[in-house]
């Protein structure tokens, strides 16, 4: 259950205080809704419309939000080198200017030497959301040099094409901002957002922030292979917790933090947790409410900081069932957008009453990754200093991207069309997830493939019974293999499928402590190939792992 | 003089050898053309036309570019942190992939959920570049999703807005290696580039790579505020180098460096120079070819590595003449490309024999801020670590940046278009930079003000005469002040200005060594502000200036 909207006979429902599902004391907080943007952005001022105007969050916040209790301060658990980070100089002095000043300060160049006039975006209309829909329906919608100038739009391309504030652009955080209230609906005030240069430079700059040399940093105990390998020259070294299939284990994050010891551990003891909550990286693993809740009160008993990695948060899905494949009408008929976001597990922004959760998310599976943009949501001093690292930088997200997005979120879809495509694609993934599972209950080797079917996200995680591998069994000494034997048998079976033209991902490149593979996994993703390939890559990858697994002669008989 | 192109009786221009005014001992090397790109491009492989298709700059140069000699090695430089990156797991499967292989290992998203049909945008045609004739005759320029796969074009949405390789797409970066080889033709084969998400990107992952906490970076002795701040909490000192009106002194760093002492510096001999020769942020001091030819010299007898950092590169304009005012006609009538190209000041990559450049391209200043998009470069390992870091990080330009450029440079303009419109914003900047010159020469008062004009960028470096502030007066002892003065003495200026309704940025703000200036500068841009803007900012800047100095009497019978 996530902040879910249940107005109690309320007529204006601009300001309407809601039972929210969080609140288990049977306390209310405010909630605000996808009705309440409207009459909400007309009481409020209207986001600045000049170059590299300053905004934040704050200003677009409804007045429930800003009642609630203020967050607390994570300061020390700051890097040195995020300490040690001035503002910028140049950007300081913009705060002399008044209207009538003239800047010959920053170096920003004149608009008359863009030279792009118009910047079109033929983009689907909900419900017509299938590439051949919207071929035929699209709607192209515009942004051109001086928009905002001529009163026309809150953005144009002599905004978005210059220098800009790394937090984002006014027009588009108003957007993200109302988008954080209507989804996570954050149990405390001060939360504030900066834009991103998408999700992976985001992780990078909040490794940055909070470690230095030597630390350790908690991940589940298989985790975003780039994310390792991100942190590791950075001198971090990941911790892998145990995890199920409801994802990272509260028990055994409180036991190692309980346990650590600076000496034998020749490391401080960590305060970092780094999870993937929802669809997770490799495993596809989904944290329960009650699992999320779980992990953050050792949060709050250790004074940990959480991030949350949620590029899936969105691809949540209905439950499988074996043999049937969940179809997605055309046109997409969207259910209410109160009923799809009660039925997202809750975020950990959403029960983060501490201000210890720094949440990521991601343009890049929901609209595109070459958007190369996305945001994070936080406290307000730990925002402060991800915008400070931004400036010197990644600077902000390309202002071409800002406008596709502002062509696409603000003047075509809005926020009910903008759920209604999470909802569509949600359903495509739902679809695809039944593909690839059904198409493993065809073709795989029971006898040694196992795997639990994701409940979210775009991936399979496949677990081999390595025990029944001819080298292990040849190889084995007191029931156990050495390290080395265990990749030549993972890259065999990698190779046997390259063999078969199938390429999928080894399970020890997700390894968190690389090397400490006891079991064979493999993640496969239904994301990117067409219906029948998915269906192709995996009956070629059954025959690949028989015959690696000598189960050759019962293909024909026991295949369904 | 820069890769002067003098076809001497050659018919076939596709390899022609030709002087190079490089070669001063007489030797001939090979120089390519805007001509020979046609001719190259048809005898040569096209860039891949997949999703995240493999490229490299070496795909692209011409036959005479790849006889040269190779690179030295400068791995010996390179951070613990950059020697530290591993390749990516994920994408080094791709090199098993082959025709016919179906992947299920990357999570790149399929492009049926990317929710834009297509991208066009409006752009000005040669010669017709100013903003009101683009508006009347622009051209429109769209990419589809699927034109490559139509065979269209050599790009498309479904490449450009999934996970591309981070030195860029085949395309584009066909484009920038041929427009690097016109420019720059640099004196080694193995040159690589990666492209980057602007050049303040750029400049952090290349301080990653170069160097450990308490390293020296050589600067000159005002140098780009953002560098400095860039570098101070990576725990980076920056060294200034003594300048002149032709930028860095070369005898000055080769004294520093051989008398360096360990022990006393309490750091290692640096051997990393970050400059800017070419309209300096914040000085506009431009080195002259003798010049760059002394430092690289100075950098091969100290075996440095120099971060050639050139926004402002083609920025390079006519001398400025006392009242007058260079006109930039309608249409803009563009002179010979060769002409163009043979009056640019060379770059260091073009006289770097050993590979210890790593040249930053930004197109920032000469596109747009808004692309966040340039280019590194340099020595084929250090773009390979270069491009490491990118993976982890800002992993690629925008796509929507990407196809904008790709509009742009590939199908609207070719090289030949784009070197005209880098003629006619050079032509622009020689006009405002007349305007801003001439207004100083008006309007401020010369027995304190003082200044050189400005030979290339966007930017007028103005020195007053701090010995002559009523501060100074009062409270200097021995012909000298406290630091402390000197900036109340500084911000009291920058105030009189704020007072007149003028935003100038102070000369403290560059000081690369900070807390060490002597001299009271202030930095003026004219990319900003329109002409008559300029105008009024500087005479009010020099009614601000006679307050402060108690000149105020002067000023009806002095201003000229």
């Amino acid at each position: 259950m996530a902040p879910k909207v249940e107005v109690e006979g309320v007529t204006d429902t601009s300001s309407v205080v809601t039972r929210d599902p969080l609140m288990t004391n049977g306390a209310t907080r405010s909630v605000f809704t996808v009705d309440d943007v409207l009459p909400h952005r007309q009481k409020s001022k209207p986001p600045p419309t000049v170059v590299a105007g300053f905004a934040n969050a704050s200003m677009f916040k409804s007045e429930g939000c800003l009642k609630k209790p203020k967050s607390q301060s994570f300061a020390h658990r700051l890097s040195g080198e995020s300490k040690a980070r001035s503002p910028s100089s140049l950007k300081g002095a913009m705060k002399y200017s008044r209207s009538g000043t003239i800047s010959l300060c920053g170096g920003l160049p004149s608009s008359d030497y863009f030279p792009f006039e118009e910047i079109s975006t033929k983009l689907p209309v909900p419900p017509e959301f299938s590439d051949a829909e919207a071929v035929v329906s699209g709607r192209t919608v515009s942004t051109g040099k001086h928009d905002a100038q001529q009163g026309k739009s809150l953005y144009d391309l002599s905004i978005a094409l210059n220098y800009g504030q790394s937090m984002g652009p006014g027009a588009l955080l108003r957007f993200i901002t109302e988008h954080t209230e209507i989804v996570h609906n954050p149990p405390y005030s001060d939360w504030e957002i900066c834009m991103t240069a998408g999700s992976t430079s985001a992780l990078e700059i909040a490794l940055r922030m909070f470690t230095e040399r030597g630390h350790y940093v908690m991940t589940e105990e298989y985790t975003f292979s780039s994310a390792i390998e991100t942190a590791a020259p950075m001198g971090c070294k990941m911790l892998g917790i145990k995890m199920d299939a409801d994802g990272m284990l509260p028990d055994d994050l409180d036991h190692i933090l309980s346990t650590w010891d600076e000496s034998s551990r020749r490391a401080p003891k960590p305060f970092l947790v780094y999870t993937v909550p929802t669809g997770q990286n490799p495993t596809a693993s989904t944290q329960s409410l009650e699992r999320r809740k779980q992990i953050y009160a050792v949060a709050e008993k250790h004074d940990l900081f959480i991030l949350e990695d949620e590029p899936y948060y969105f691809l949540q899905m209905e439950p499988f069932i074996s043999g049937e494949t969940h179809s997605v009408p055309t046109p997409f008929k969207p259910a209410a957008v109160a009923d799809f976001l009660s039925n997202l597990v809750p975020s950990y922004l959403s029960i983060d009453s501490s201000g210890r959760v720094l949440r990521l998310d991601s343009f890049s599976k929901i609209i595109a990754p070459g958007s190369r943009c996305g945001w994070v949501t936080g406290q307000p001093q730990v925002i402060e200093r991800f915008i400070r690292h931004s400036e010197v930088s990644v600077q902000q997200p390309a202002g071409f991207t800002l406008t596709a997005l502002y062509n696409l979120l603000e003047q075509n879809w809005g926020h009910k069309g903008f759920l209604e495509w999470l909802m569509y694609i949600r359903a495509e993934y739902t679809r695809r997830r039944d593909i690839i599972v059904n198409a493993c209950e065809t073709y795989l080797p029971t006898e040694v493939a196992s795997w639990v079917p994701p409940k979210a996200g775009m991936f399979h995680w496949i677990n081999v019974d390595i025990t029944q591998h001819p080298l292990y069994r040849s190889r084995s000494r007191d029931g156990a293999i050495d390290h080395a034997t265990l990749l030549e048998i993972e890259e065999s079976v990698f190779l046997a499928g390259v063999e078969q033209n199938v390429l999928i991902a080894r399970g020890s490149w997700f390894r968190a402590q690389r090397g400490s593979d006891a079991k064979l996994f493999f993640r496969t993703t239904f994301a990117a190939a067409p219906a029948d390939k998915i269906r192709d890559a995996i009956r070629n990858m059954g025959i690949a792992i028989r015959k690696e697994f000598g189960l050759e002669e019962k293909q024909n008989g026991h295949v369904k």
